[in-house]
């Protein structure tokens, strides 16, 4: 068993803190908003003040923040863990960033003697509290090794994507592709709508067939329900496709449906609605086709 | 028990009229290419040589031809299901057509006393073969109630979505989802290939996350092997797009990523790969990125 | 001089049919709004009551209708121009049609003996006001060398561009370009009003170099006083756009950005646009980029 | 009269030189590679032999150089622009960069007594050869007024656009409308040629109409040439389009058929034709559409 410090216990991190505890783990965790520490502690965790109190006698360091200049101020801050973390530390970002950033810190890292990880994960907020996250790991094999024990105990599909970096490039691709499947299911249903179909069946044999996704089976209702609670917030979503677009540019590979889903989330932080659930592209679709406001049901 | 003249015995339609006729039906099939009713025969179906030897004495006729064309021939046909079929028969529909056709499909068929249901399917050869079919099925409540044990003998996800034509919408929407999936594994994928990811390890993890979907368990295997056997068929993709389109533009319903992946399914097309499986919209990413002809691994 | 029967008598038509007037001809003038025929009577044409009143006698008829239903109503019709119209007329349809409708009703007019030109015009109210309409010609060599005294009274570039159906062609072409080159006025102007830029001058530059257009010329004060008084109305550039669609796809031919703007063209129409000048696309960027509503100055 | 510094003489630099020369301003100019001098010292102009022989006792200091690495190494280098040009010395940077990093350098260079102006141009080659360049220019009123005389010397329309960085604000929605322009362009033609239609006469009364644009004036015959010759390479516009989007998202202003275009000409990128004339666009629609290798004509 581990003494882990876990930084950031936000809508993912919380819980997945909490499954470490479980685990058996020893897991001191931290949050700029001391508030959010409250499960971690009732589940038997400990809550730090700092990232030195935290890290100090660690033998593994987690973070789950939402972006590069978290990250880069948890990592390189003043009092951050480069500068408690002792050297053989493992390092596991489970954060979504660009992986050319997380290649620098990589390389910075180990240059302190740290063992640092990318891995990102996939799966929301269900896959966080039930435990069955995908996690896109890159780094050496030994420090995955090392660190498969206690991603074991947070997701259920865990896989060694390749040096540092790959996991960030995995999960870039893993959002163009969710962020297509809710455009395609939101489009799907305007269309739908628009015609004389019980949507519920339709749905339900759209999920039975070659249409069939994790998206339609986590997000469809939310769009039937109009429920928009996040979830995972189009603001986040927002960034991560300016993370994808930017990587497929940078590598000359050209993504016709990733651009214009790219513009269509933009338009909808454009549009206020950074902090509903990703599922809400669905307005935006109702606002060019002229049927916004209108009730679903 | 019915007795099903089963019109069309393709790649989709062989397989289904096989199970009928295991599912204890009398099938009477029948093909323009007669060779094709050889694996019905042998199941114990017979072939008949004409639509009147096929239809006469049938309670139920079954059709599964490629488009409105080869719908229109056979139900209108001056040897047509409509000359020779006796009223109270249920005509079940299973190809994929244009709602608004088969809107008119129906309603001389109810003219001729005829019970007509549009039932197009989805699920691909693999669903055909292993009876796990999803089915969309538009019609009355009665002639649905009528329908239900054919279906299931074929079927897995059977849902009754509204009047005639609603299944062909239901259709519609499935092929927009499936073709945007598609091409959106096509462009992460290429993205992938384009960084230092162990592929395989990537898909799997993007299969296990919300990324996940029917395309990337049955599609993503073909992609990664260059293995463009249909399946089905681009050209098939193409002239469905060409309804989803013509069909959200009539209800004045806005699809951005509908519009583009239908013109990446005609470039497929005029690039001569109608016949090609459509995960075979790889080349087409590959095209625009500059990376065609070189081996995937 | 010639007699011309002129049916269409609207924004286009009129000023159309007063050129000709003025250009020495006979005009004999027909509209389904009598009051229409004001100003050509007033230039010194004749109103007719009915399309037999026009047409007989008359040496030219020239149709100037929104599409292809009134054209084909004009044309065929109980009481149209074949039934009335003399062998060895000369027909002008000014009207943007479908190419392959307009091949059809060539070849149903040549079988009644009578000469068919397709000459879709391009330059907008202002065009035809002025006398400087662009008009692309489809038709025999004879029968444009016939028509080009009339054309010349009413446009300033007029080219034959082949056989009946070509100048349908070009003007579905003409409507592709002018589609898009709004839209991206409208975007390139919502971008500068999101800096700090003196837009008036940056108009103004943007008129003088490689990006100067036409378009520019005539569109962007509109969009900059928020005047979208027609010109040429939404409503019949999606019907254009419709055109272009269908008959790209037709050949096989791929044009991404005008399948988009194809899109937009449709939003602008759903969202009740449609009676507006084409320089409105402008409301669908803003509503894109969430500015809907604000002051342009 | 002023003596002007005139760093980077290539296909557009040189001819600006040559006209300052012609003005009856005393030009130094240097170039990386000192044979692109010749044309400008043939003018009348001399050639220096590094920034500090250029700069020092110049009143003015034009650069003309491909993109911010090159900017920033001519202003910041170790013998730069800033380490040599005396306070008071007007800078006028031609080049098209990033309007942030414009901003910069811009800042930079007040702290050091410089008048900087941002003055990016449009018009290609010809306008750089017949002086009929257009100016986009950002800075102070005075800066501007003081660089008028030597603006006018190489443009015909100039414009003081706004403060530091609008200069090259506005050229980026130039780039935008050219770019669409040109695929326009290119669809146009593509579709025009699957149809049987005299493509020169379509050309030239596209041209003529709401169409046309300096785009059609300029590039048409290239493409029906299909003669690619640099102009404007695709290299060049691909860095601008990456300018654009990236500003454009930054503002929240949403751009969808910029978003496509930036997509096309990054295919053309990495298809290998960067070093092509932007017209070249063509062969990507081409690509698209299984028509590549045909000949034009």
């Amino acid at each position: 068993m581990s003494t882990i410090a876990f930084i950031g216990l936000g809508i993912m991190g919380s819980p997945m803190a909490c499954h470490l505890v479980r685990a058996g783990h020893t897991v001191i965790g931290l949050d700029q908003s001391p508030e959010r520490s409250a499960a971690m502690v009732e589940a038997g965790g400990r809550a730090a003040e700092s990232i030195e109190q935290a890290v100090k006698g660690a033998d593994v360091v987690a973070i789950m923040v939402p972006d590069s200049p978290q990250v880069q101020s948890v990592l390189l801050g003043d009092n951050g863990v480069f500068a408690y973390a002792q050297p053989g530390t493992l390092v596991i970002d489970f954060s979504s960033i660009r992986p050319d950033v997380t290649v620098e810190f990589a390389q910075m890292g180990a240059e302190r003697g740290l063992r640092i990880l990318d891995a990102p994960v996939s799966g929301g907020e269900p896959g966080a509290k039930n435990a069955t996250l995908s996690i896109m790991v890159g780094g050496s094999e030994e420090d995955f090794a090392a660190a498969k024990p206690i991603l074991d105990a947070v997701g259920k599909t865990i896989v060694h994507v390749g040096t540092n970096g790959a996991g960030q490039t995995v999960k870039a691709a893993n959002q163009l592709i969710v962020a297509g499947n809710i455009e395609l299911l939101a489009e799907a249903i305007t269309f739908l709508k628009a015609y004389d179909v019980d949507i519920d069946a339709a749905v339900q044999v759209l999920a039975g067939g070659l249409a069939g996704s994790a998206v339609i089976d986590q997000k469809a209702s939310k769009m039937l329900q109009r429920n928009f609670d996040p979830g995972f917030r189009i603001a986040l979503h927002h960034k991560d496709m300016g993370i994808v677009t930017a990587a497929a540019r940078e590598a000359g590979v050209v993504t016709p449906l990733g651009a214009v889903v790219a513009q269509l989330m933009s338009s909808a932080v454009a549009n206020g609605e950074g902090g509903l659930d990703h599922s809400a592209l669905l307005l935006g679709v109702e606002r060019l086709s002229g049927t916004e406001g209108e009730p679903t049901r």
